[in-house]
């Protein structure tokens, strides 16, 4: 037997968006515990160059649509880069959760070496199937998602390995 | 055609490790230039109780060897976590990619829904190959080398998104 793409990209970005907007949760109740509004973290980047958890939210959300919707050969849903609120940074979380899970393994399934083309400023790179999966969107994705946790830690907002791995469920045992 | 757990997994850890190594190169680069010891990022750390960067890669390197031998069904080899220098810790890059380099697709390929048990402290956590690679491995193995990529960052060793997902090389396009 041998592995889907669906199997290899829509499960874990499920799990690993849920991950994040568990987060989220946390650190709303950290920020209330301390007497701290919880949109005081959006701004926290690690240097003056790099994204803040807002834009990190939002490029690990673009990292999953523009992923999802690339395997399954339908439009990339489009949401603007309005947030400014802890709401609705929240709410960017669960729209993008919300489409990828509307994806289904037939649309993604199939020949794994066909051509999936990503459009960048003043260019298209072109990759097979896989390696657009696994050189590219896969670890694009968990960077982010891994950045948004390091800034919420490095405020103290106490979550663990497990609330990156398993989203605060038991993974399986 | 479909994927084979190899595909999924020993090229894109690989490419990773490089990766990795690369970040170094370049934070050895820039510590030189600003006149300061390169050793002096090791011990940094985002919060108290998070791993500082030495830990971060031989974190990392725990990941994916561990990933690579289980997947291949061989002993993950020891490399004891003992490094205190910023040559040691660069070694321990190479030679994990050594070992992750020696791992040939025929040990990988096979049943993705075959068993792969993960001795944690205290119990024995049990997966289909699968989802060890998806839910565990590669999350984890990310994790790890984006911390290290944050860490340096923080420092302002002028890495970018291309060092992450290519390692200095162009990715295809």
């Amino acid at each position: 037997m041998a592995l889907s793409l669906y199997d290899a990209s829509i499960p874990g970005y499920v799990r690993a968006l849920q991950n994040l907007a568990s987060f989220f949760d946390k650190a709303e109740a950290h920020a209330k515990a301390a007497g701290v509004d919880p949109a005081s973290y959006l701004p926290m980047q690690f240097f003056p160059d790099m994204a803040n958890l807002t834009r990190q939210v939002q490029l690990a959300s673009d990292a999953a649509k523009s992923a999802a919707a690339r395997l399954a050969g339908v439009t990339v849903p489009s949401l603007p880069d309005t947030e400014t609120t802890w709401a609705e940074v929240k709410a960017r979380i669960a729209k993008t959760l919300d489409f990828v899970q509307s994806i289904k393994p037939e649309q993604v399934n199939g020949d794994e070496t066909r051509t999936i083309e990503l459009p960048l400023p003043g260019r298209t790179m072109s990759f097979t199937a896989r390696d657009f999966l696994f050189q590219f969107a896969q670890p694009n994705f968990f960077f982010h998602v891994t950045m948004a946790y390091a800034l919420l830690r490095h405020q103290g907002v106490p979550l663990g390995k497990m609330d990156y791995l398993a989203g605060g469920q038991q993974i399986p045992a």
